[in-house]
């Protein structure tokens, strides 16, 4: 199996623009599974609620699904990216995965950054798995790698692969965060972070790019530059990330001890 | 506040020397905690279960622990230290906190690794929080590094600082795990290895030393050699421990959203 993650560079608000540069990229190498960035089409930076509500779509159904949901089924693939959702008068920081044959499924962001909390309603839909057939996919955005309990809830419903879109200004801690988090569950995980800067408000906000793949054993198998725009793909077994001993003892989710923790 | 790690070399089955080790090295230098390596007095490389019955100690009243307790009383400091652990017919892989009035709590090491487990009943007593009013101690052993359920369940009982005796072999991950547990639970770790080579049976095991103090911001406050015996001591806010504010919108547990985790 073959995924790829793109690194793109959004114009706040110029969503033709922005959907553009990510399906050109895309465009231009095959793999089976592409991920592209948190709130990719839009830019992240809102100054307020209304500009989400203006820029929000539905899901199924709004705009930007729609392009993706064409691209997938003209190029034989599956995409996970990040999108404003409404919902009646509620606003998600959501990321959907369409496939060749449409729409699949919306996670929610449960974990929101910073002003996210002005602007958007948490996630209520907890941590989705989906079974492609070729590899169970989960789905998690951005800060919510901080929180052990993410990627755990994927990989203990079985995900294979953990796509992450996100927004990362940090310039190291994701990286960090997500190399350990597929260790810990013996997954892979797929980070696609944007690069580029906003200044919308006095804050100026400039991303860190260093988009990753990461394998069960913690392997960093891809990893985009700081600041440039571009894409990196990688032939994965996927079957790496259903076998889970680590040592002829050791099984990394098997040897958890529910009735031993205070959580 | 000031913590300090001891890192030693003990050789196997030579408890008295291994004890007078490290009780030489942490008396150089004034600390209020001080954490050492698992299984300190005995060594690691049991052959056999028959082994490690004659060197496991009741705890409290073993000689182990009684001369920590000792030393401890004499030095007016605390101490934290792995010993392998009788009670009835049952042998633990456990940690011991000890202070200048004497026995304070036993850890009973959960995730147990490789071959410990033919040697060893896994931890029944969950994860255990002190609070010695100058700070609340956490305690974890070596493997239960990898599951971040461990430091999970000592942070919301309250722990300021993780302490984690150790006997690692591979070079570089529990010091990576242990600086992201630090971060996601916005806490003190304090890491206790040893150094030397065990080689009782055909396989020989090298141990990786560079025990680690880390901040809550997941900063290495100090960190020892791969090889040499020595110690590290550093003073420390644990208030800094307590603030879990991470951004003015986020709270590294206080974000956690319990019910859309499946765990």
């Amino acid at each position: 199996m073959r995924i790829g993650i793109a690194q793109t560079s959004p114009v706040f608000g110029e969503v033709d623009r922005n959907i553009a540069e990510a399906l050109d990229l895309i465009g231009q190498e095959r793999a089976d599974l592409w991920i592209l960035p948190e709130l990719f089409a839009t830019g992240y930076q809102f100054v307020d609620t209304a500009e989400v509500r203006e820029l929000a779509e539905r899901v199924p159904g709004g705009s930007t699904t729609e392009a993706l949901v064409e691209h997938a089924h003209r190029h034989g693939c599956h995409i996970v990216a990040g999108l404003p959702e409404q919902d009646g008068d509620h606003l998600y920081n959501s990321a959907i995965l369409v496939g060749p044959d449409g729409f699949l499924a919306c996670y929610r962001k449960v974990h929101l950054f910073c002003a996210e909390k002005e602007h958007f309603t948490p996630g209520d839909r907890s941590f989705p798995v989906i079974d492609l057939g070729i590899a169970r996919i989960g789905m998690m955005v951005c800060f919510d790698h901080l929180f052990p309990e993410s990627a755990r809830s994927l990989a203990l419903q079985g995900a294979d692969i953990i796509c992450h879109p996100a927004n990362l200004v940090l310039p190291d801690l994701a990286q960090r965060t997500m190399t350990i988090r597929a260790l810990e569950n013996g997954v892979f995980t797929a980070t696609a972070n944007r690069v580029g800067t906003e200044a919308r408000t006095s804050e100026s906000l400039t991303y860190t790019g260093q988009s990753q793949i990461i394998g069960p054993d913690g392997e960093v198998i891809g990893r985009l530059s700081q600041t440039d725009v571009g894409v990196f793909v990688a032939d994965i077994d996927v079957e790496r990330a259903r076998n889970k001993r680590i040592t002829d003892w050791n099984d990394v989710l098997g040897d958890r001890r529910p009735d031993q923790y205070k959580l």
